[in-house]
């Protein structure tokens, strides 16, 4: 039985990767794809996805352009994946088509509402859209049945210089709108996706899928484990694999009920995503956190889907 | 010649008042309403204004409903117009109709764009519909002519709790995301609006005006005017039909360039709109302050309009 | 019968007005001077008391130099007074003493200690002192009968760029904690030492008081004036004489009770004293604010002061 | 060669190890203690500070209390160490003694002064006293040597509810002062604590050690693990005993150089210390930061000084 999603990113190597992954599986149906300014501006993110669908034969999937800025703060962008969003693929041609006319916020709506059942939403960039969702179209929330995010850091800091993932910091409002609204969340963050790094093994299963896109892959990794590595402090963590892979096989992960409060106002620690799993606040649970992470069944998965022929 | 014009307000007794002074004015043309949270939910500032225009013979206004909540904050209502937003009108009836399908940023941006010159916004409500406009329209902005808005306060607090005014506090981000996209916004705040104070002699001059709409204005303001006295220590002023008057006037007051800060962060001062009228900042300006009004001639403008027979 | 007060200051030139008229009212014993960083670094305050009090022939009131800076904050100079702390009087020789051994706060103790019945303190400077006391000797509290102090403004912003006073702006935990400790105390802030200003006719009166003292004062008035006039837009304010003037004679002012809240969070709000006359905050009001002055009687206890011949 | 320390600290179990260890060390030479709260009230502290001292006949130890509350924040207190701050030794006897006459910023001030060479202090508290040091007396700073304190979390949140640490959480104020001061820090936080953790067979331990010490801590551990368990999720660290153990032995961790910055404005993170371990914003290091430890070593060094017979 396949999913039907709808997939929010700013691609990005790693959102990138979570699209090829998302067309090929067969467990999921990919409705549409709408972008968010993240690890780029919004322009460069909805270019690299249709080049990345180009890329794939997947020209018929939908891909709406969403917002240009966070919610309430100004943009600043992510360094993990370079100017473009998206390093390391010069022979990528540039895209040949459009995104559709509609807002993303439209698109989002427009699906959930016409959609037999309520659907999945895979989001791995900041909220934004996301957010404009719950100001715009309160009504169609009961349709998401299930919101999986990439981002949030709730254990372990490790060494980064920020106690804030990025695209909870990107746009932390957007990110508590979408908690107030009660959102059916899982949170996918740097606690698990720290533990699915690339590594020299990995090159080499890589290596031996010799078709364009096993090639395409590789580079981009070449280029992201090395931006990461400078952002991060350790080579290149497959974020946004992770979540999209979820969305096939909830297993992967093991997840924890809790209650998330977003930092909107510290100095040095806003986008700070506060967990408090021993109840403390009085707060009822709103989000899942995901904790543990069997990393070789998601990379078997990630590698199956990269290299089986496609459709 | 006639300023066409978009309203966006949340009535309230003087947006009810403001939108009876645009749909008589043979120096507007009211091209739409579009309404928000603010004095009371949207669902009840939309019928509001429903039901004002039903009152008024203007059936064929568009009215386009808008916010639910602001951008970034719970919502907090006003207090200065009772639970409906319009109490003291109970015999007005139910509206005819139903608010247009299309969210209000979205009838925003179509009229905008499709109007064959700049067009004027007045807002006399918090601006969540304008903030809205700014993160999914913003190649929609160079078509504001201008945007008169109700709200901030600048010189005085008076003897006002908060030293905020409560369009600013009730969504100090939207008031930041306009003010930071640089629209040319003239900002009619309680420096000037608590000097057009309803008194005694303005009750006999509506006594004397001795049609239903007169008898309506009448009530309101009897309402009105103790709520206003109860939040903010002195009667009726007539806050938003002192802004949309400014579309038809604009020399009934004088106003200054100034850089506006929005205070965001405060406890008890979030919020707060402060001037930079010296430059000490080093900001450019970002609005026109409004800071002198000629009262007299606002009042003869306001009961001119209520007086002449409609239409 | 004479008050006895603690006089805790930062000269300035009208701290250094006030403290002439201290030690020459016959309504007032002056049992010491506690000096703090504010107008100028504490160094330079300490030593202006001292060439001040010289230059009066009072060589016998103890000063004791204070905080070198805000409990919380950094240090932010005031900039009515120049870089001297005393601009305007190049011929008042250097102090021929240095301040006493003891801390301010130990001196403030001490004295309040030793003291057959509670003090008065006035203080016309940030808190920090004060502050200080509330931190390291609550046992002393109750030793203080009555904390007259300039600071805050409360009803009015006028055209004052930033919506804060500068004492308070200066140090506002040192004013939360003066505030949360209950201290009785009043302010005389803005709204009515705004109203005591300094105009021509003075200058002549002060011209007519053919003394050293009466030259000395009409030199740092001139230069004052100006500085002030460059900082608030208004000229010479006599703030500090204000507040030293209500331990002479309180009825110079009508005062009115309120909670008042410190903003310490804010950007550009951070000091704001927001007062709550309205008690919607459901808290004990915690001070008396100075609301209207009586500015003839004022300027007439002034001059009487500065004329008279030293006893 | 003995290390002459001052040490600040607010008993507390841990502390009341730490004091013990102090005293009996022949690496130290305890000049002095000063309380603050933290743990408890200041009262409780100073009184539990004497009866330890009282037990193990160190009653020429002098003891100075200090700050009753943080600089700028209400007090909360901690809960890892009970009601009385040290739950489990009710046949500890009330002190025989009280604290010196001097306030404990006094006594440290003095102390420095008076010492033929700078001191190292080992602060295990809420750094109050340390930040009114910084306040009050700042000429004395350069005769710190050295400050060991037991504060902060660099790396890792573990499930910590609060992303902070208790004694930074409790006065962040101060923290900020004492880094700002740029006083030789070395910050012994959770990252290192956490990893010194009570077991059973140091219970097994304990038990050997047939004296009326050995039984109260003993008596003590079993109350603290308890208490520590509920409020951080695992049993008893020994955080306190480990800042006091590098007064002895500093290669018992290894150190790392970073700028900290404190916290003040977050609304669930205030207190949080952000280290910048990779220099991006641009600061000099303001702190060595603890981050890895030599467990064993730090538990062989405890017990041998709980196990000796006293001097």
């Amino acid at each position: 039985m396949t999913t039907p999603i709808l997939f929010d990113c700013d691609p990005g190597h790693d959102d990138a990767i979570a699209l090829v992954m998302a067309h090929r599986s067969p467990a999921i149906e990919l409705l549409g794809v709408t972008t968010t300014c993240g690890n780029a501006e919004v322009e460069k993110t909805t270019a690299n996805a249709l080049r990345v669908l180009d890329f794939i034969g997947a020209r018929d999937v939908p891909v709406a352009a969403g917002c240009h800025r966070p919610l309430a703060r100004p943009l600043v962008l992510g360094t993990a994946d370079g100017p473009s969003g998206l390093e390391g693929s010069p022979y990528l041609p540039p895209p040949s088509r459009g995104p559709i006319a509609q807002h993303a916020v439209d698109f989002l709506a427009e699906r959930l509402l016409g959609a037999p059942e309520p659907l999945t939403v895979v989001a791995t960039g900041p909220l934004c859209n996301l957010g404009l969702l719950v100001l715009k179209h309160p009504e169609v929330l009961p349709r998401i049945r299930r919101l999986i995010w990439m981002g949030g850091v709730f254990y372990r800091k490790s060494e980064i210089i920020t106690p804030t993932e990025f695209n909870a910091f990107c746009d932390p409002e957007a990110l508590r709108l979408v908690l107030d609204a009660r959102l059916p969340i899982t949170m996918v963050g740097l606690d698990v996706t720290m533990q699915v790094l690339i590594e020299a093994p990995h090159y080499a299963e890589l290596a031996a899928i010799d078709t364009p896109l096993g090639r395409l892959v590789h580079d981009w990794l070449r280029f992201y484990e090395k931006l990461h590595r400078n952002s991060m402090g350790v080579g290149g963590a497959m974020h946004d694999p992770l979540a999209l892979a979820l969305a096939i096989d909830p297993s992967l992960v093991r997840t924890r009920p809790a209650h998330i409060a977003v930092e909107l106002a510290g100095t040095t620690t806003f986008g700070a995503t506060v967990a408090d799993f021993w109840r403390e606040r009085g707060e009822d649970d709103n989000a899942q956190i995901a904790h543990e992470v069997d990393a070789d069944r998601f990379f078997k998965l990630m590698f199956d889907l990269l290299r089986e022929s496609p459709a």
